[in-house]
């Protein structure tokens, strides 16, 4: 028998010896499980957990071992954890932000804020989750949106956060955290870009095209094959619309929807001219509270790490142990600690979960900075 | 003694003994360590993981924990991968890869490309790290920088990858990606805006200031107490600048360099005009091949994952096995496939060191889409 033979019938002792240990430590986890829950007791104990590690680093005996060995514990104690939460959640549920009235949405009268103008598709977004019996307000920026929320001009806003081919909408994440509000619902909405222009206007006569620079991008290819135009970057689609319909000359056009090119009085001169076939825009309801529902499947943070190795995956670590899938995650500069980050995450799960709640107090323990951004539905059916 | 106590000192044997064995196990994982750094075989050898797994989880009654066991079974070989790697990498260096020739950008008559006019934060970054004995042409486009390389018109392209303010270009990051080119070295430059105008030109007669988009929300703190101006977006600050300067009209400003304002021949109105004081860009030089040295430090990758729960986690664990530091996270969409990511991560390392090596295999055989990005030297010294 090999050297290496040897050596892996050792190992397989080894293991077997191990896995029957795991498997009775398990077995005892679970009655502590099932006595913290008969106690009303949580399931992490911070104090405990730090003797556990060291009682048992301390048994290893050479110093180059010892991080592994605490690497080691940590992982099982997640493990055990983790177990003691899938045990504890099998038959309860907490009762806790429960919030069993009638959806907000069908609420009559809200008052209604969303960025850009008639045209928009931000308005489509508004009006394809709240219908249209509510009184709306539209506004220039970003900002001013979140502004009318805090004056309480208006009780919930509709902002694009982000784009399925150019990303997210970066200054709306960076709003978000700053204002701490938070997100209701969202809402899907598919986009397609058309080439619009006054009657009688020709694509080949053509020499300045107004959009948006997200317009521009999202319809590059089209663009790129185009001679002698001058593409200009304006403030969002619908006033680029507006404009060329104000100007009225043959040579100007705008890359902006149908309902735009209704609105303004225009013709379009070339349908769907976007690169992706499938394009979307993912836009949130913002209000000031909290609405939980027992239907809500999705939960957003905000959370930064202290600059050192391995803080954001031990940060990132939390999900795993809690069996939470991560849906998406945006990192965004702190604007003043250059290179340093805020992680925002998508994940799903309800706050009335046990797992949930414990890994959003975990979080607030552990991070130099924590923020919840919202509790809601995830909308799968129209855009997915 | 309660219950509870009860259980914590059979929990307190059980580790006791499963420490034990965790000791023994890597004492023998050390020899296997030494014997294949002996026989030159690689460390990981993926058929005999699965069997490994396979054998332990088999040995599990209760179905419902198999998978934990699942999951404490591969942690404790992550770990005990890690200690071979770092029990290997004590004493041997690889020698593959290394390019100890003179670092490439003193060589001379390089041909260098940016995107953007003479004055802008590009060129200085090209300046500040190529010097100025070379031949440099500038793009309107970031794409045309990457097509002129495509083409062999130049050597290497100067591009902004991001603020420490507003974040990712992400336009350059889809590029990098797209292209398949690397990242050879980075240039941090400090942002100083100001506001220019013609000379004669008073901030309370300003209606338009023009600038680059990015301009203005780094400026959006003075912009905000202006009243009756007009932020034009428009292609870049140089340009910007070269606008006004022909236009000639007391009523509009830009914002833009020092430089830019001793070129185009304008007045500084207003000095440093950012939100914040310490406002740096990173630009990446970026070239059609690796180019590695023993002091390159940092490596840029960008993979995707299966869509499904853990996969990010899964992905992300083998920086914290191989115990090396992530410095930044970055997710752009997949245009064809809404709503999945590609992420793109900086982290330390250099690819002659064998965790690395290990790592970008792992990375290679486990992701469903997978591209080393750059291999350089991490800059620190100036913006940080």
């Amino acid at each position: 028998m090999s050297d290496i033979e040897q050596y892996r019938r050792s190992i397989d002792d080894i293991d077997k010896k191990i896995i029957e240990l795991f498997q009775e430590r398990m077995e005892v986890v679970t009655k502590v499980a099932r006595y913290k829950k008969e106690n009303k007791l949580p399931i992490y104990n911070g104090n405990r957990e730090e003797q556990v590690i060291e009682k048992n680093v301390s048994r290893i005996e050479d110093d180059s071992l010892k991080p592994f060995a605490r690497e080691f514990i940590l992982s099982m104690m997640d493990i055990s954890k983790k177990y003691q939460s899938v045990e504890l959640s099998k038959d309860e549920v907490s009762s806790e932000y429960i919030n069993e009235e009638k959806p907000f949405y069908v609420e009559k009268d809200l008052r209604l804020g969303y960025q850009g103008v008639n045209g928009s598709y931000s308005e489509e977004a508004l009006l394809g989750f709240f219908g249209n019996k509510h009184k709306t307000s539209n506004y220039e920026r970003f900002d001013d949106v979140f502004k009318a929320l805090d004056k309480d001009e208006i009780d919930f806003g509709v902002l694009p956060i982000e784009n399925s081919s150019t990303g997210a909408v970066k200054e709306v994440y960076d709003l978000l955290r700053k204002y701490g509000f938070f997100i209701v619902a969202e809402k899907c909405i598919k986009i397609e870009h058309h080439l619009l222009g006054i009657e009688g206007a020709k694509e080949e006569e053509l020499r300045e095209i107004y959009s948006h620079p997200q317009g521009f991008e999202q319809c590059s290819v089209y663009l790129n094959n185009l001679k002698d135009v001058k593409s200009i970057p304006y403030f969002n689609t619908a006033i680029s619309a507006e404009h060329i319909s104000k100007e009225g000359i043959k040579e100007k056009g705008a890359i902006a929807s149908k309902r735009a090119a209704d609105i303004f009085n225009l013709s379009i001169i070339k349908e769907e001219i976007s690169n992706e076939e499938d394009n979307f825009t993912r836009f949130i309801i913002v209000g000031k509270n909290i609405i939980n529902n027992a239907s809500n499947n999705k939960i957003s943070v905000v959370f930064a790490v202290e600059n050192k190795a391995g803080a954001l995956f031990n940060a990132l670590k939390w999900f795993s142990v809690n069996n939470l899938n991560m849906i998406k995650i945006e990192s965004r500069p702190i604007a003043k600690e250059p290179w340093k980050y805020f992680f925002y995450i998508d994940f799903e799960g309800n706050i009335k979960d046990i797992v949930v709640k414990d890994l959003l107090e975990t979080f607030e323990k552990s991070s130099s900075y924590f923020k919840l951004l919202g509790v809601y539905r995830r909308e799968l059916d129209v855009c997915n």
